[in-house]
């Protein structure tokens, strides 16, 4: 296959929300509670909601910089590239990378959404909760048809009104939802508890996809504070594992065919090795721990449930038969650090060398439109959304990488090697725990 | 190669230790002071020191006995198969199990005998620690030349007095120690820290390998109390994850050629990802967190330094050569339930078809022998090394599965999914942190 042939959609991306992205979509009576994006003196910028302040916006939006900028936090919207939190711009970024679509998951409501759980007023949080779906799917999501594939946030502290905004959803033909990776991790019943039942089953019966983002519950920790900031980053993906594991054992995978999970940002290379052990494991101690697939294998229940996907991973690509073909998915991780934008392609064509043209096509579009039910060909004829197609349109598109501000975590100029210790320092100087009083709203 | 005519070399088993260990090793004036090994009326038995109860004395020693009772825990020294913690029966259980040599993790002192360290009296410990020292290599080890690979346990709340203790054990002949894979998480110096250079240096000085086990620090999670505990058994080798990445930036492994680090039980088919992963951060991010290999890459210094070790691993073998054919090592994990004693030649074999003769003879022994600078070829004809040889003296070593006694996880006749809070009461019902007086010393 050509570079310029290929189909690119995307299973993990990211949203900066917008400032004003309340406004169209809060029923008038609680337009004055919903939360606010503040301006400081210095220019920061802030999310404001009930007595809470989620600072650092950008989380880890440095697309667009030079790469010795990387890891500074851009601590407001103007400091980032427009594509962040700019549909249109966004729209630009992803044809100059020839990138199709994307599924996009919040930044300030967390990957998970689990702002809304956080709320103390949960009336009011599920208003804000459904105004943020309607503004994903109706106006970020809708404003280019085919481009973008729409992922709502649930209000997972009531299992009723969340079965009851998953059809809400669907009637907009949105068929995933961001979930933490384990709940009991963030305070909520486990995978395997009841609770979750109705869940499991209106997201089946609806073929929605559970979308579990690393850092949505069992995160990566820094080994220690000392510890060089590259010893987290390479742990990052695989932290998922832990989590791979527990919803492997989920006996709704048994009651329910259709239901899936993936396992966003988690790579894919290791998950060969982890099913031979989730076998060996079966296989070695069923007879004391009673587990039972029905007679199949954990992995069998893997490939049929399972979505995977990678940024860049050739030993993973190389080995897909063992992790299954159809369970691939590309991301592109935009803007976050890990991005290859804008030379995703360039960097698959490499990782793709010597593959059969039907597995990258399964691998760079058809798994991801088969299993979130999105069809980008009904909008746009095929020909136009390849690689080749979109980067044509894409000739006004600068990518020159561009200094922007923020904060450092190192002094400017020193050298040293960046530890864990500065990467908590400065999620913390970012303001996330600051009062709101403290600053000013814009 | 015939299965006969492998040579098994395992990195990674556990001693139980028998109640008289200490009686020849501790000087008299310390005699009294002792851990004792004690019998409650019921039977069970524990370790006594200072105002610590250490019992579950079995562990995992599951070895020997039906699947069934698989994760049952053994909690008296009777109900164990003897090869636990009795030498000679050990030695018989390696012959009809074809295992020439093999490195012993202790028990009730901890896999990185972290037991001495939580000592209230630091002098005392010290003493207990050398007697423990010398009782594994001048009693266990030393019982059977050229069977076992000695490992000794470091007094790590001193750094001068543990690097003594490494030069007195290589005095020994002694050329590993068992070590956290996460000291910071046992409340010492982070391995970045100052506080360890004497440590990397005599190491490297003498060649004298770092023994980092699972569970020594970043030990697996429980997914959540509710998750079958096949998630957590699953999860259980690939956790060390976090550790390697970490140990990965240790800049002692540039300044000292020689330091070897093993990643005990930590399976080896997620490697290759791993590898990839690494050297993707550091292309990526180095710009910005200023990490230097001189002009290498992680995976270069991976395969320098690291050992790896494997109990089952089919996918890994297969990819032995993007983990590094000389890392790889064979573990058989006896008296431990994943062990697959008395069938380990069996399993390696079909694990290995296909594989030239080569490649097995580094994998079953000569990177054990050249990592560990043991020679069991000096006090052993090589071929009467051979599984077919060891075999050939087993004759009378009955192998068939018995019953024993110890707790359950769940009810007898109960065939429910045992869950990690039935393995956890298991653990705490065991006794662990019941007060000594409690009960009746033996």
């Amino acid at each position: 296959m050509k570079i310029e042939d290929m189909i690119l959609v995307s299973v993990d991306d990211h949203i900066v929300e917008p400032p004003e992205m309340f406004d169209q979509h809060v029923p008038v009576a609680f337009k004055d509670k919903a939360p606010k994006y503040v301006v400081e003196a210095n220019g920061d910028g802030y999310w404001s909601y009930e007595d809470r302040r989620i600072a650092n916006i950008g989380l880890n939006a440095v697309v667009g910089r030079p790469r010795s900028e990387y890891g500074m936090e851009p601590t407001a919207i103007s400091q980032m590239r427009e594509g962040a939190w700019n549909v249109h711009k966004r729209i630009d970024d992803m044809n100059v990378n020839g990138l199709l679509a994307s599924i996009n998951f919040g930044t300030f409501v967390g990957f998970d959404g689990g702002f809304f759980a956080q709320s103390k007023d949960k009336t009011l949080a599920h208003v804000m909760l459904q105004a943020y779906n309607d503004w994903h799917i109706d106006e970020w999501c809708a404003a280019y048809p085919g481009r973008f594939i729409p992922m709502a946030c649930m209000p997972i502290w009531d299992i009723n009104l969340t079965v009851a905004e998953v059809k809400r959803v669907v009637g907009k033909g949105c068929h995933a939802i961001s979930f933490s990776d384990n709940p009991s991790l963030r305070g909520f019943p486990s995978i395997h508890n009841s609770y979750w039942e109705p869940l499991w089953k209106v997201c089946a019966e609806n073929r929605v996809v559970l979308n579990c983002h690393i850092g949505t519950g069992a995160a990566a920790a820094h080994p220690s504070m000392e510890s060089p900031i590259d010893a987290w980053i390479t742990g990052m993906p695989i932290s998922i594992a832990n989590s791979a594991s527990d919803w492997l054992q989920l006996r709704a995978l048994q009651t329910y065919p259709d239901l899936k999970i993936a396992l966003s940002e988690g790579g894919i290379g290791w998950i060969p090795y982890f099913l031979e052990r989730a076998d060996f494991t079966f296989e070695h101690h069923h007879e004391w721990t009673h587990t039972d697939f029905g007679g199949r294998k954990p992995s069998d229940i893997f490939r049929e449930h399972f979505i995977t996907c990678f940024i860049d991973d050739k030993f993973g690509l190389k080995n897909r038969h063992d992790i299954g073909v159809d369970n691939i998915c590309y991301e592109c991780d935009y803007p976050h650090s890990d991005t290859l934008w804008p030379e995703a392609p360039e960097y698959l064509m490499r990782s793709f060398a010597g593959m059969p043209d039907g597995d990258i096509d399964k691998i760079t579009h058809l798994n991801a439109m088969r299993a979130y039910s999105f069809d980008p060909f009904k909008h746009i004829p095929r020909e136009q959304c390849t690689v080749g197609a979109l980067r044509a349109q894409a000739g006004h598109v600068d990518t020159t990488p561009r200094s922007g501000g923020g904060n450092r975590p190192i002094g400017e100029g020193e050298t040293r090697i960046v530890t864990s210790a500065d990467v908590v320092k400065l999620f913390a100087g970012a303001g996330r725990s600051r009062p709101a009083q403290e600053s000013q709203e814009a």
